[in-house]
């Protein structure tokens, strides 16, 4: 039987723009596995699979049913052992959890202040409700305001991937020669503001940005095949 | 044949600072091997092994002469391959390059500009000259100015360390239940300043500080033998 993964998306049900669903996408892509995928807007989540889980990604895999990108990619990890490793083993494993945390920590809080009012713009009209309101209330901000000098956001963040450029100007992936779950958890959120948001904030000759193509080149063009938010 | 690891040190010859050279210590440790430890001051380190390296740590095991700490690591790593992993396979690995790039552009510039003025007045003479005039150039700045706003230096370095924290808060070491070289990476910056510097500017409370406490007694507090600068 072949493997469901619920993605999250906006109007266009055809372009999928959540950093955590792009992981588990390109990790079942690293495992080689067949898969569908379910689109469903923000205010639809609660009624995937019964009420499973109040977040997307999840996972359907025959009896399986799993949440939250990094437990689905320790399922599949387990699940599939003999495919190619997400983690190269048990320590990879553990220290994709600090490149998750930085991300998580790093990245995603800048990219939210460059691309909340976009992925707002994304959305269909109930989710555009429930996003500005949720979201409004966590920034004490407006969509507006919160985006309002992103311009003067770029360096900034551009200084703060500095740990991450500084390997992958070295080598092709964190991963080294091929890449790891700990690429895709990076992309993820790349994939989540190049999807949602027309702004273009990273320059071309960045080395991030070359390993970020690297990435969307995997897999004939899995992640490319969504085109960028014009 | 015993391995011998040639250390940095100040006038105390039994007071070994280097970030780099601790992490080495606590890998020979976390391998069980036997080993004994040279104490070398900055301008004595080109006199060392013929000139081998022009930084320690240096690793003698037997035929085998190693600089550079990472690549002790992975020596340490082929050579010993069933004592207990530094990496935890491949992927462990790949990613310590990310942990050890985060450290190096997130924890050392911070700690520098809290102790570069007492690693230096932990120095014998000539070395003192050799680091003032070497670190000034690097800095363009003098030490003492280098040093002068610490104080209010603290709580941006305290945030700088969430994508740590996170991670320390809920598990034992970043490696999990039990630490790997990804720890000692991180380790050796908090042992360079606690050596080096009386100046005390991490919380009892903060997670950080307890993960560096555990990793102070590892090995029968191999790091805490060395008392904290006073």
């Amino acid at each position: 039987m072949t493997a469901i993964l619920y993605e999250l998306v906006g109007r266009d049900a055809s372009r999928p723009f959540s950093p955590h669903c792009w992981k588990v996408r390109l990790a079942l892509k690293h495992k080689g596995l067949d898969f569908g995928t379910r689109a469903a807007g923000f205010t639809e989540i609660p009624e995937l699979e019964g009420g499973f889980s109040k977040t997307v990604p999840i996972l359907k895999d025959g009896e399986a049913l799993v949440t939250d990108s990094f437990a689905i990619a320790e399922y599949l990890e387990t699940a599939y052992p003999d495919r190619p490793s997400l983690f190269g083993g048990e320590g990879g494993r553990a220290l994709s959890r600090f490149v998750e945390s930085w991300t998580q920590r790093t990245i995603h809080p800048a990219l939210a202040r460059i691309a909340a009012l976009d992925i707002h713009d994304c959305l269909g009209a109930s989710d555009q409700a429930y996003f500005r309101a949720s979201r409004e209330k966590a920034f004490g901000t407006s969509l507006e305001n919160f985006v309002a000098d992103r311009q003067s956001r770029i360096a900034p963040f551009l200084a703060s991937l500095e740990p991450l450029r500084a390997i992958v100007a070295k080598q092709n992936f964190l991963g080294g020669e091929t890449p790891l779950f700990a690429d895709y958890i990076v992309f993820g959120a790349f994939q989540w503001a190049r999807v949602s948001s027309p702004f273009r904030f990273m320059p071309a000759e960045d080395a991030v940005t070359q390993w970020f193509e690297r990435c969307l080149a995997l897999y004939d063009g899995e992640g490319a095949k969504v085109p960028a938010a014009a």
